[in-house]
């Protein structure tokens, strides 16, 4: 699995320098991104490409090739796998369309390569896919200019996805949230290389923290149950299934070809693998930034501290929702505070600094119930910038004051220029900021589930 | 009610020109935004404030004043009001902090200043509030600064707002969403002014067309279903109530002393009185600014369109989760459109255009589906901006195209810095766009829920 991520040679079949041309925007990104292993452009039409020698095909090329990237039409992938058969390169990602999810003629075009794979052992990512990004070794088979779609920073999240458009916009999320990103395998109609392999390498992946998985179908069921229970006891996994009722699942097959099949089976094998379902694209991606920033809880008893007291209500609700507890602070930690504060401060839970609060009453509040007291679990801190008395500096007081505690927390704010300042900030230190009251509350449940996901994981174990 | 929004002369107690108090950032704010009504700075320290003679007390005031604005100490509250009243100043926003929600002292003195204003007819708005924004006369009592929040164009939507924070945020949201904005109310605690005798001035309010309540509580249940169904037979009105469960109903006493009561019996109300509820800060936005910018579907039949095959496929998901259908083409309309595109497009529903689209492609689609053909009564369009075949120039045909078929469209795109462009050239011809493809979904379905409204309301008419 690793020369898909780290190949020591690769062979990109259709290399051109030509504007528009897929293998040609794939060799620009990658010779963009620095990749340190050996590169060969095939092409009969070329000798050189980008600079770099160009070969009629793999066959001519005098050294060994670990992996080839075929991104030509549909009707000559057949004919170039038969080269790799000859040539002995064992692993191939297949970028070209046309195949299953155009019909009976193209089933027919994908079977013949599934068949000429699995005589010759050439393991396939693809087709109809953007292959693979490595942020580590700097490998990329995609096919998308660099500048429409901005590289996240190096981290720690993983994604497997069977839609390229949807890893593409993940990747070009997680960039704009600050989230850093391991590896993407984008495979598409999904031949030969799937979850259920995939899952067990990123497992061991030393990269790897967090696995995201968007997915129509599964390559193999049972299999993939093991290796998502196996992978999941180490590193939290989150889903986001598609085609649940009926306009999905004739969405999905139209899409990938993929059988989309009975969701009530899907959820059942997520509760077994130990898998976090999100529902919907946001609360997806708002769960892999919390658990790659933060540690889930050991309980559910969450502080909310705000400057706007709407808010801490609307929190306070979610929390409620999704079995989250907001218990009031004991009579003793209540004294303690009111001596700290202004009288017209509400000192409850939520605590509400109100709109006159400054920077350093979050420092006193969560300093007071985070670290001294240990009534809460976790907190939901909603800093709104709007106030006077609020600037970029309440950044550092409460994250150095939830380290101190050591307790998780999430951040929410609202607000245009300057809270999205601010919002950086915060996640430059690892502290995911949600732009509403509701996602930071399902953030929270959500670092909540892997709690007890592990803490079951380790009541089944002898 | 006219005079709380454009006073013809207005009194601002307290004002001063030292930094950071209450009062002299309403009077700066006033003036930056370019109020033509006369204005009267109080305060017993000083002569001028900001060029502006200043006078000991309104009772000092040489001329009529329609208005007084009070921000000092809630134990001075009461002085000035019968001061007012012996000047017959019939219209206070007192945007001071400090009754109801501090507990008993605080509910007294409360108590003292409603009874004055009864007695001499003094209508007020507060306190514990920010008063009130009005677009179109210019005149505000906000207390917060614009460097911070911005300030959302002149528009179509009306706030309404127990909250602060909330209806500050919410500006500042408009703003970074290209959403217009007339008037906004925060009355706070609503000692006497509330969402009953404001809806009824808003739905006679030439500028506003779509109404947004932030809802902890009602002033009076009875009165205000009658105001809400009245007002909702001509304008849409969205609801975001808090205080739902026990958390938030406990956190929501804390905040305004407003009692927020047994949830479901809001929802009957809501369902009695034509108000559209949302669930959550960004469906309560994201709905009002659907129905600020496009007019309600005449059926439920949806049409997809996209270059992204996995967006598609959630989109159609959450169609289904919302009450909106998603039916495949007709056979006829179906071989117009496989006669205009490429083979590899799937034509189907969703039409998936595939990463290989152009701009060129969505008109060809929409006017195929949406103009030349009437299958269909609205649009989910998904123009993702990464591939090479995409430019900004999407937007003109897609806004050309659905203004031609009349029938009204939301767009869903997703990503980093270019997208955030392509947004916005969207939102200024009016066409919402959201970040995700179930927020697109049920921002969708909130159109159609007041078309059932409007058809509700129609039928019911004698």
């Amino acid at each position: 699995m690793e020369t898909f991520f780290n190949p020591s040679s690769v062979a990109i079949v259709g290399a051109t320098e030509k504007q528009g041309s897929l293998p040609g925007i794939i060799l620009k990104n990658l010779l963009g991104m620095g990749f340190q292993g050996r590169i060969y452009p095939v092409n009969s039409k070329y000798r050189t490409v980008f600079g770099l020698n160009c070969f009629p095909s793999v066959l001519d090329i005098p050294d060994e090739v670990a992996l080839a990237v075929i991104a030509i039409p549909a009707s000559s992938v057949f004919e170039v796998l038969q080269q790799l058969a000859q040539k002995r390169i064992h692993h191939a990602i297949i970028i070209s369309a046309g195949f299953r999810e155009m019909g009976a003629e193209g089933m027919k075009m994908e079977e013949e390569i599934r068949q000429i794979a699995t005589k010759h052992t050439i393991s396939i990512i693809g087709p109809n896919c953007l292959g693979v990004l490595d942020n580590y070794t700097n490998f990329t088979t995609s096919f998308l200019s660099w500048e429409r779609v901005s590289t996240p920073k190096k981290g720690s999240l993983s994604i497997l996805s069977q839609s390229g458009a949807f890893a593409v916009s993940l990747l070009d999320l997680a960039a704009q949230e600050g989230l850093g990103i391991a590896k993407m395998v984008n495979y598409g109609n999904r031949i030969d290389v799937g979850e259920s392999v995939l899952l067990p390498f990123l497992r061991d992946d030393i990269h790897t923290k967090v696995i995201a998985i968007y997915m129509e179908s599964v390559d193999h069921g049972r299999r993939f149950v093991e290796a998502a229970k196996s992978c999941s006891k180490q590193k939290p996994i989150v889903a986001l299934k598609v085609g649940k009722g009926a306009a999905g699942i004739a969405a999905a097959k139209s899409h990938t070809g993929a059988i989309a099949g009975n969701y009530e089976i899907y959820k059942a094998a997520f509760l077994k693998s130990g898998i976090i379902e999100a529902n919907g694209l946001e609360e997806f991606i708002d769960g892999v930034k919390a658990l790659s920033m933060q540690n889930p809880p050991k309980g559910n008893r969450i502080l909310i501290v705000t400057n706007g007291g709407g808010f801490g209500v609307i929190v306070a609700d979610y929390c409620s929702e999704n079995g989250l507890e907001v218990p009031p602070p004991s009579p003793q930690l209540k004294g303690t505070l009111k001596g700290k504060f202004s009288t017209f401060y509400v000192v409850n839970n939520p605590v509400d600094l109100t709109g006159s609060a400054c920077d350093k009453d979050y420092y006193t509040a969560l300093h007071t119930c985070m670290v001294e007291s240990d009534e809460y679990d976790a907190a939901i801190i909603i800093p709104l910038m709007a106030p006077q008395g609020m600037t970029e500096k309440v950044v550092a007081l409460i994250t150095d004051v939830m380290k101190q505690s050591g307790k998780p927390a999430v951040i929410c704010t609202v607000g245009g220029v300057f809270t999205t300042k601010v919002k950086q900030l915060f996640e430059e230190r690892e502290f995911p900021v949600y732009p509403s009251p509701e996602r930071s509350a399902k953030a929270m449940a959500m670092l909540l589930k892997r709690r007890k996901l592990q803490e079951g994981a380790s009541h089944a174990s002898p």
